[in-house]
């Protein structure tokens, strides 16, 4: 073979791995067996994944968290099965390369940002590179179909060697030094500002620029949901989640008594905003959005973000900006639980909270502990993940796997350690627990925290709260360990249960679990129909119509 | 309400009772909470999975033995999850209705034989009672979409009283007659008749007519692979599977000299014909199709495979057809086995198959368990499930779920007995393996076993028979029946192993075994590469091309 080239698999995996992607999820199938025949000797880790949903959830995590994930399936039920973790991957923004072996037929799923076929030697190359890119500049899952027989074949190197994939900046706008300049007569003015931080500010690229901003101004700062773990809350005007209606009143009456309100990366799903009522009203809004602007009622087109900002960080007068005070912050304290207390929403994350270290990753499955994770004060440099938009349950523990994994290989480079934390119902744990098993082949730092309080919960919540629909099977979640193969003294020393919170206090001292390695776990028991916040609201308003109904 | 409406959700799961539906499997969403209520009351029985894809697989194997179910997700996340179930269903016909509870907005999916959304409460009724029809008529899944506001809503009752559902028969076509007496004819001239049953006779209802035509005719009968346990092979002139060009030669010769090849309900995949060598020449064909019936070259459309023959069975002259002794029947013995042998794919079922009793249902998952099950000899009125289209490995699992609930209610009716027996591979087990819990819960008479050959065996065979990408996470299967909550007396006396023929030969004496209750579990140890048939034509192909690439 000429110098100058390299078989088809080969150029497809150096590329992943010359963007970062230092792991490949999938499981091998019919059509993608010669493909994998490239991973490993392109110096790639190959995760073998239980199912191909999994898989997905696995690169979504991943994805996030490094920027670029990739999973490897074979057409027609391996796509299909992956098909609920890639629109996950679509309606939240991770950038999930979808590599599907087939024979010489197509089979199109379309729920990525754009799809490719390769079909020759000649523009293979190209058609990767391309594909690669949109991945990277939409932020979402694209989808590439490589037939069987090519993997083998020679295409040139040529574009290794000389042509980098990058996104390129967005050109100025003729409008950009307008916007800027309005932005900084509104942040001159402005004498009760608030920002408030989103998640799509990851895919902006934007979170360094962010750091400086609320560092420089002292502003008053607040997350939403989804832009939770993107701001370090150890500044100490950084407040944490905005949740806005539901108990906070001093930040919600600052929020409505604002005159700016700078919002970073929208993602304005109902979850996310509680029901739009963190959008700010157009005369006090700056929002910076995908790839406009708004100031008031106005919107900018072809904007970039990084490029606006930086800007205006490097015009910004600190002496013309206002010293703002905020509202008070909330204290928390467990000075009010006793060791007797049983486990419940309103003391378990209070109690575990003090466990997260810089640098960990916390999770929090949809459900009861999305509705508890959210509160917990995050180190610096931590991240939170918590679904906002696509809210499958069952994601969040093959997204662990996908985020501890490309936390592991971050930590390569940097000498860091962390843990990462997964808290979950034994509801949605039961849709993939399988992944454990990857977990611990994998030799992954992972605690997981199983809430068992026996069922669906928040469907409960919902509606039918005594219905059977909402119960789970029965499961031993101690036996985890036992079952998915981990070594006799990971099963011996790494499986905790408790059901009070002194119990639960005398876990969390364990060293095994606040320093330890390899995957633990610790079984808490809630209530069935424990919960609070929103979802407090909801099972009221139930009880309600119940003994309305019961009365009539 | 007036007394000749009823609620909507009551009369889309009376509807489904009424047409023997008795169980609905599926998850809990936010969108299918309010039409749940009504499972329970209409007289089903709420079958709760861990997640929807293997909900899906359940609905598939209950259909294929009662000749309707359903299931019930919400829409997005839930029915996504499910679409490579719903997929599987549709290439191998399975008649599931695929219920999705939405908000007010649609997201079809494709992979179905008829959509409809519920919009009113005036057409609704008629929309249901036309869905159900779809799936009864084409066998194949379909998909109604009922938003979550609209299951309380009171609609006529009028049809549920007056009008069943029935699949009416096709009207007969003028020529038909024509097509009748060509047939008579073929049948008294043939001298070396062969009739093959293929799957899709299920579908086409005429199971009891063909065990009539094979023991009027007494010629000699085989069955494809997905033909098998449509036949019974007890009688005399059955052989079972016509697997051609492997191994059985005077059946292979039979086939191939006869002049008339009788082929009922016809799938043609590669897999099914072993690349398409089941399918006669023009010259000696005649098939029953789905609506068309082949004679030689000529295509009759329109055609009622069960209409024409009854006809046929009515006029047949027993004295005027051949009376033909087929090729020998080859003899299975394991008089060669000794105790101390290890299990291998060339004893296994062998050893196996002794316990298959009638009325059993016996499931061999894609990979090695399809091609050695698929040999085993069966009892009368017993079913035997192989992916021959599909083939996404996990499915058994849950389809074993789904078979086993669908048998268990005819067996209320008849009075009669059975065990639900599935041959997995670890692999496929691991993708679905949570279904366990269900099995437990619903206290179902299933036998499982696993072949424990540490990894994707017949992915090795394919391709990449020495990958690591080949290899599955270890599990210690003999702990499932513990992770998965069954009772201590389960856990203590329902779990086998075995590595020696031996060994396996007293864990099937054992009565817990061959005549227990409850899900009991045996794993048996096989070597990595250990496959026979096409298989093992497919690996010494591997092998000598390693052989070949080492040399030059």
């Amino acid at each position: 073979m000429a110098s100058d080239t390299v078989k088809l698999g080969d150029y497809l995996f150096t590329r992943l791995l010359q963007l970062g992607v230092t792991d490949i999820f999938g499981v091998p199938g019919d059509y993608n067996l010669r493909l994998l025949d490239y991973v490993v000797p392109a110096g790639l880790h190959w995760v073998g994944n239980c199912n191909e949903l999994n898989a997905a959830y696995a690169a979504d995590g991943y994805g996030r968290i490094k920027g670029l994930s990739a999973l490897v399936t074979t057409f027609g039920v391996g796509e299909l099965s992956a098909a609920n973790g890639i629109a996950g991957a679509y309606g939240e923004r991770s950038p999930v390369v979808h590599i599907v072996g087939t024979p010489p037929r197509p089979l199109q799923i379309h729920i990525t940002a754009a799809q490719t076929k390769v079909t020759d030697t000649t523009t293979a190359p190209d058609k990767i590179d391309w594909i690669l890119q949109q991945a990277l500049y939409h932020q979402r899952p694209v989808y590439i179909e490589i037939p069987d027989d090519m993997p083998d074949l020679p295409v040139s190197s040529a574009n290794l060697k000389s042509s980098p994939i990058r996104v390129q900046s967005a050109l100025s706008p003729p409008h950009e030094s307008k916007v800027i300049s309005r932005i900084l007569e509104r942040l001159y003015s402005a004498q009760r500002p608030f920002i408030l931080v989103d998640g799509e500010s990851r895919s902006l690229g934007i979170l360094d620029e962010l750091d400086t901003l609320i560092q420089k101004t002292n502003w008053p700062t607040w997350t939403t949901v989804f832009g939770k773990g993107l701001v370090n809350e150890s500044h100490p005007n950084v407040y944490g989640l905005y949740a806005a209606a539901f108990g906070d009143k001093p930040a919600q009456e600052y929020f409505e008594a604002a005159d700016l309100i700078l919002t970073f990366g929208p993602h304005y799903s109902d979850t996310n905003s509680y029901f739009w009522t963190t959008v700010p009203k157009d005369a006090v809004a700056i929002s910076f959005k995908d790839d406009t602007i708004q100031i008031e009622s106005d919107t900018y087109r072809d904007m970039s973000a990084s490029s606006v900002l930086t800007q205006i960080l490097h015009s910004l007068d600190n002496t013309r900006t206002a010293q703002v005070t905020g509202p008070p912050k909330v204290e928390v304290t467990t000075s009010d639980i006793q060791d007797n207390d049983i486990i419940a929403q309103n003391n378990f994350y209070r109690l575990v909270n003090p466990i997260f270290r810089e640098n960990d990753i916390v999770l929090a499955e949809t459900g009861t502990a999305s509705y508890g994770g959210r509160h917990c004060k995050l180190p610096p440099n931590s991240r939170f993940f918590t679904a906002v938009t696509w809210l499958s349950i069952g994601y969040m523990l093959p997204a662990t796997l996908g985020a501890a994994l490309a936390k592991r290989s971050l930590n390569q480079a940097t000498g860091a350690s962390n843990q990462t934390i997964l808290i979950t119902g034994e509801g949605s744990l039961q849709m993939t627990a399988q992944e454990i098993s990857v977990m611990i082949k994998e030799k992954l730092n992972i605690l997981i925290f199983i809430i068992n309080n026996e069922g669906y919960t928040i469907e409960r919540v919902i509606h039918g709260r005594k219905q059977a629909y909402n119960d789970v099977p029965f499961w031993r979640h101690t036996q985890a360990l036992n079952y998915f193969g981990a070594d006799e003294d990971q099963i011996a020393n790494s499986v905790f249960t408790a059901r009070t919170c002194g119990e639960l206090q005398e876990v969390l001292k364990n060293e095994r679990v606040h320093s330890g390695t390899g995957l633990r776990l610790i079984e808490v028991a809630m209530d069935r129909e424990d919960v609070q916040g929103p979802l407090l609201y909801l099972l009221n308003k139930q009880i309600a119509e119940e003994k309305a109904a019961a009365t009539c």
